[in-house]
């Protein structure tokens, strides 16, 4: 996985049936250091995640292991929402902070 | 997935007989800003895109969950044509304006 | 998929027995103006490909999807040799011009 | 497979459910030479990794295949702890020099 | 698949139970000319390849797919010993040279 930071949404009306309402987020991703890094993914948001929320994605057959995407054509899921994450012991990222 | 452009299309009369009658895109890879990318791929198309539509395209054994890509030996399909996206809430695309 | 121009073959004689009688190509990338990338892959070919043919070749789980390749060792696959495509209406590699 | 450093891990209340009680952590991926590269990855640790260890992370599918990630969407797991490596005959990294 | 040569060998005491007694090599990979890349991989070895080797590595799920490698936590198999490979018509590598 790696993580990311919410930054917008796609609308598409035309559609593969299988992804009807799912909700595909626009997700920058960022280093370990919390820097964004020249890298995006559109991903569908299996945890209710919402904008400026750092998340963690899975990719490839990994991304249709949850309920909502399951044998989906979905290469890409946000499957959790960071509270913090530490480097060396010290706090990098604080959700609540 | 990545969004890209369908740019072109590739003719292809030998080829594995489970890709019969299946569409071949070439799709330029855009960035979130909407900006091209030194990336494209061959995808095939389960929504009828037409030239110069903003497209989403699912990899790998994703490629493989629609209808149209089931079993067959393609790992990049445009499962979704884009209507607009936005980031940090400003419309960054919009397909009918 | 991405497109590639056979370049060359690899034999080897110990191999994996799935991989018995299998036909290994060099394929060189190529970007979609038909220039080569600094990339290739080692690829089993599925369609009967020869030296200087512009293929498609698929990749990952996708690869085993022929019937050459279907449960082998395999993560990558010539399965259409290219005719011919075009970028913007424009022709860019003709197979017979 | 590729060799890294635990240097972190991620705290992540909200989370899909198949991943209750995993731990995810920060591994900074390292060359052959034990230099660290410019890039990392979040992994499910399968092997009780700690703080500061060398480990073999796998990705993909393939990062389903233990016990603790079977069916799961979790795309790179922590499998092996490094004690050694050589290159070229010459040790490269050793656990408990 | 991609070419490398078998550079190194990495011992891992801990690590998930169906890994055990697979031999885990350092793969550096080439490229086509059999210059060496900046990538390795470490990989299973199915094929009883040994130190100086050129080899041919699968990844992904296609990994799996070896006696040795079936349902294990495992994303690089080597599948295949090269002994020679050709460019164009002329020779670059002959193992028995």
């Amino acid at each position: 996985m790696l993580i990311g930071k919410v930054v917008g949404s796609v609308v598409a009306t035309r559609k593969d049936e299988k992804l009807e309402n799912r909700k595909l987020l626009v997700v920058q991703v960022h280093d370990q250091h919390d820097q964004p890094k020249d890298q995006y993914v559109v991903a569908v948001d299996a945890v209710g995640a919402g904008h400026g929320d750092m998340v963690l994605y899975a990719t490839g057959s990994s991304a249709r292991q949850t309920a909502l995407t399951e044998n989906r054509p979905c290469d890409a899921v946000i499957m959790a929402i960071v509270d913090s994450w530490d480097l060396g012991g010290a706090n990098v990222y604080e959700k609540w902070s």
